[in-house]
C-alpha cells in the first residue's frame, strides 16, 4: 500500500462544515478578537480514560492544602468523546482504529492504519497539514512507527506490519520535519538501514536526550532514544522525556506558516494492559508536564491550538475495590492510598529485574522500592522467584491452543506480575480484566482544549468530530 | 447516529464562559430571555460513573443505524464532577457523605447524614426551599431514609441509623409534601408506626404503584412500596417506576412558588455492588425514561432546572475485559457484547430465587434468562445450587474474624452470583473488586443540567459546587 489516494477528505469536510454551520455565527462571536489558528498541536494520551485521570489528581495532590487540588487537565476540560470503532469491530476500539478517526475523522476496523473498511487510505490531518505548506512532527514514547503515529503519517491494513509502516516514511515521501520516539529495530534493520536513508535524504540524526538542546535549525530531525519504546517514565534517565521531546520539537517547527504536531503519551495504554498503577502515575506525570508546557505556549503564541484526548481506556482502572486481602493500613472498604507511589524512583519491573539477577535481602527491595515491604510480601516475591522458571518451562511445553496467555512469561516479569499485585493490595487500585495483560474498555474518554478554538471539541463529541475539527481549522485558516 | 448540536452549543458555550471571563456578554445573551427559576429537580444516579453511561448507550443502541445512537443524557451533558469526601475519609466517598456534599455544599466524613465533619448539622437546599416557600419532595427506588434521600431531609451522625432517620422525618418536623420510595420495615415497626403519624399528620398514605394516577390534590403524600429498597426495575411491577413515580410527584408539587424535588436513581449503585450488569442496564433504562420525562417537562415549563449527576461510581465496572474464560461467541480481546441484556426481563437473582426453589430444566432457565445457555453453563449453576447449602453452613460455622465477606450467603445469591459471572463472560463485562460486593471508586463523575442555567454546574466542578450553585438559584430567584 504505497500510494496516497486522498479520498475521503472531501466528504468528511463537507460533513465536518454541514454539522456546524448552524453555529457559525456565534461561532464567529467567541472568536472575533482572536488570531487565527496557525499552529495544532494533538496529544493524545494513549489508554487514558476517566479513571486515569482523577487518580493523577491524587496522586498528585498536595498533601498541605485543603481539598484535592486541581491539575493542568482540569483547567482545559471541555468535555468527552465516544470511541467505538467501525461496527463490524463491535464496541470496544483499539489504538489502530481510535487513532485513524483521530487523524482522519473516519471510522475503521481494528487493527487498521488510516485505512477505511474497504482499505483503502484515508487523507490525515498531518498530511492535510504538511499539503497546506505548514511544518509537521510526531513526538511520542511508543517507537514512532506504533499504532498511533502511523495513523497520522502512513496508510496500512495491519498495525503490526511495523517494517512496512517504518519504510512507508521514506517510500511514501517524506510527510514529518521532526520525528522523536523510539523504534530502532525497525529503522535499523539487516534488510535496510532507514535512519542511514534518513540522513542521506538531509535528516540530522540523533539518539540520546542530551543531544536535544543542539538541534541544528536548519535541518530536518529524527531522533531515536529506544529500540522499541523508551523506558517506562519511571525508569528513564529523563522521567520526563515526553515533555522535554516535545520542547525541542516545537522549536524545531516554528515557523511563519505555522506546524501540525502529533505528541503521544504512548506508555499510559502499557502501564494499564500490564496492571502497573506505578507506572500509570509516572507516564500521566510526564504528560502533565507536558501539557503545562504547551499551556505556557499558548499563552505566548495564541495562534496556536492544543486538543489532548484519550483514544480509549485501558485496564479498567478502578480507584478503589473491595478486597479481603488487605493490607495493615488499609483503613475502610472505601479508600485508595497513593502514598506508596509518591515516592518510587524505579517501575516495578524495572525492580524486577534486579530481584532476578540478585540476591536482595529485604532491606534492598524496600531500598529500591523507596517503601517498606512486610516480611509476607518479601517472602511472595522470594517464592515467586523459585518458581518462575518452571512457570516459563511450563508454557513452552503447552500446547499453543492450551496456552492461556499468548505473551510468553519470563522470570522478571513474573517477579513483576506479583510486585504490582502487592502494590495493588497496599494503594487498593482495582483492574476490570482477569488476566497477565488486560483489555481496553468502551467508556468515553475526556477533551480538553488549550486556546481559542474550544467550540469543535466541547460537549459530548465522537472521537472523529476531533479530525473534522482539525481539518476545518487547516482549511480555515489556510 | 443522531445528534442534538444546539444542545451540544450551550453546553460548548458554558464550557467556554466558565474557562474565560471574557465570554461572560455571550452568557448574558443565553439567558435573558429565560424566565428565573423557580423549580428545581435533583436527579441523584446513584454509582453511575463513567461506565455506566457509556455502557449504557451501548446497551440501547440502535441497530438499524449507523453508529452509536445518543442518549438523552448526551444531549445534556454539561462536564464531570469530583467527588473525595472530607480528607479524614480519604479519596473515596460513600452515598452519605456525596449525599451531604451535594445536599448542604460541604465535605464531611464518610456515613455523615448532613452533618459536617464536627457533627454539626447543615442546611440542606431541600431545608432552603421549604423555608423559602417553596413545596419539597423526594422519589427514590431505596427506602427513603437510605442515606441520599436522607442527606437532604435529616442529619444524622451515621446512616445506618435508619429507624432514627426514618422518627427524625416527623419529629424534627415534615419536611417534604411528597415521599415516594420504599421502607416499611423502618416506617411501620413495632415500637412506632411512623406511616399512621403520617396519616395523623394529614398524610395520603399509598402502598401500590397502581393508585399514583389517583392522588388527592389537597394532600401531602407518602407512599412506601417496598420493605427496604423497591425491587429491581427488571423484577419490578412496573420496570419504570421511577419516571412514574417522578411524574406524579411533579404534579403534587406544581404550585406557583415554585418546588424543589429530589429523584434518586438509587440501584444503579445497587447493581454495580453485585456486580450485575443486567440490572445496572435496566436501572439506567429506567432513569433514561425519568430524564426524558424531565427533558419534555423542561420544554413545557422553562422555569424549571434539572441537574443529574451520580454521588460516586460502583464497583469498578469495566465495558470490555480480558479474560481466557471465553465465550464461543467472543470475537476478539476487544469487545463488549451487550446483546443476551437486551431481551432480558427477570434479574440474575430473580431466575436465581426460581432456580433455587423448582427443578428447572436447561431450557426452563433458558426461558427466563430469554437467551440459550449452554450445557457447560448450566451444570455450573447446578454444581452450585448442589453444593450452596454446605457454603452457608461454613459461613455460620467459621469464626466472624476469618469470614471473608461480611455478608451472610445465602443459597439463591450464590446461585446468581454465578449467573452473573456467566453473564459477565458473556458480555465480556470486567468489575475492579475481587468480591461478592465490590467497591465504590474514586473516578470523577458525570453532570448533565437540562434547562437555562447551566453554567454554575459546567466543566470541572466540585459535588459541592452543585449545592452551592441551587443555594444561589434559590435565593437569586426568592
Amino acid at each position: 500500500m504505497k500510494k496516497l489516494l486522498p479520498t475521503l477528505l472531501i466528504t468528511a469536510l463537507a460533513t465536518a462544515c454541514n454539522a456546524n454551520n448552524t453555529h457559525k455565527e456565534i461561532d464567529n462571536n467567541i472568536n472575533k478578537n482572536q488570531p487565527a489558528i496557525n499552529n495544532i498541536i494533538m496529544v493524545v494520551a494513549d489508554g487514558m480514560g476517566p479513571a486515569y485521570v482523577t487518580a493523577y489528581r491524587n496522586f498528585a495532590d498536595d498533601l498541605t492544602t485543603e481539598g484535592v487540588d486541581r491539575t493542568v487537565f482540569d483547567r482545559h476540560y471541555v468535555g468527552t468523546a465516544t470511541t467505538y470503532p467501525a461496527s463490524v469491530s463491535g464496541y470496544i476500539t483499539d489504538s489502530a482504529a481510535a487513532a485513524t478517526a483521530l487523524a482522519t475523522g473516519v471510522k475503521t476496523y481494528n487493527d487498521a492504519i488510516s485505512v477505511d473498511v474497504n482499505k483503502q487510505p484515508v487523507k490525515t490531518v498531518l498530511e492535510r497539514a504538511k499539503e497546506l505548506g505548514k511544518k509537521t512532527g510526531v513526538v511520542v514514547t511508543s517507537q514512532i512507527n506504533h499504532a498511533t503515529p502511523a495513523s497520522y503519517l502512513s496508510h496500512n491494513e495491519y498495525r503490526r506490519n511495523y517494517n512496512e509502516i517504518a519504510d512507508s516514511y521514506l517510500d511514501d515521501g517524506i510527510k514529518a520535519d521532526i520525528y522523536l520516539g523510539g523504534g530502532w529495530r525497525y529503522f535499523i534493520r539487516k534488510d535496510r538501514n532507514l535512519v542511514e536513508e534518513f540522513k542521506q535524504s538531509g535528516f540530522h540524526y540523533l539518539d540520546n536526550y542530551q543531544n536535544l538542546s543542539s538541534l541544528p535549525s536548519d535541518k530536518p530531525v529524527l531522533g531515536l532514544f529506544g529500540k522499541t519504546g523508551l523506558p517506562w517514565a519511571l525508569d528513564d534517565t529523563n522521567p520526563h522525556r515526553l515533555s522535554a521531546m516535545t520542547k525541542a520539537a516545537i522549536s524545531q517547527l516554528e515557523n511563519e506558516q505555522g506546524f501540525f504536531m502529533l505528541v503521544e503519551a504512548s506508555q499510559v495504554d502499557w502501564a494499564g494492559h500490564s496492571n502497573d498503577i506505578a507506572s500509570a502515575m509516572y507516564e500521566m506525570d510526564d504528560l502533565a508536564k507536558t501539557f503545562e508546557f504547551l499551556e505556557q505556549y499558548v499563552n505566548q503564541h495564541p495562534d496556536t491550538l492544543v486538543i489532548l484526548t484519550a483514544d480509549h481506556s485501558t485496564g479498567g482502572l478502578s480507584i478503589g475495590r473491595k478486597t479481603y486481602l488487605k493490607a495493615p493500613n488499609v483503613r475502610s472498604d472505601y479508600t485508595w492510598l497513593p502514598e506508596i507511589l509518591r515516592s518510587m524512583t524505579l517501575s516495578p519491573e524495572g525492580v524486577a529485574k534486579q530481584f532476578e539477577k540478585n540476591k536482595l535481602t529485604i532491606e534492598q527491595v524496600s531500598d529500591l522500592l523507596n517503601f517498606e515491604l512486610t516480611q509476607q510480601e518479601y517472602d511472595r516475591l522470594q517464592t515467586r522467584k523459585s518458581t518462575a522458571a518452571a512457570t516459563v518451562d511450563l508454557y513452552y511445553q503447552t500446547p499453543k491452543a492450551e496456552r492461556t496467555s499468548k505473551y510468553p512469561p519470563t522470570v522478571y516479569r513474573l517477579i513483576a506480575a506479583e510486585l504490582k499485585e502487592i502494590i495493588d493490595i497496599r494503594t487498593n487500585t482495582g483492574w476490570g480484566g482477569i488476566s497477565d495483560s488486560a483489555t481496553h474498555t468502551g467508556v468515553d474518554v475526556p477533551v480538553y482544549v488549550i486556546g481559542s478554538e474550544k467550540q469543535p471539541f466541547s460537549g459530548v463529541i465522537d472521537n472523529t468530530d476531533i479530525a473534522k475539527g482539525i481539518f476545518k481549522l487547516l482549511e480555515n485558516n489556510k
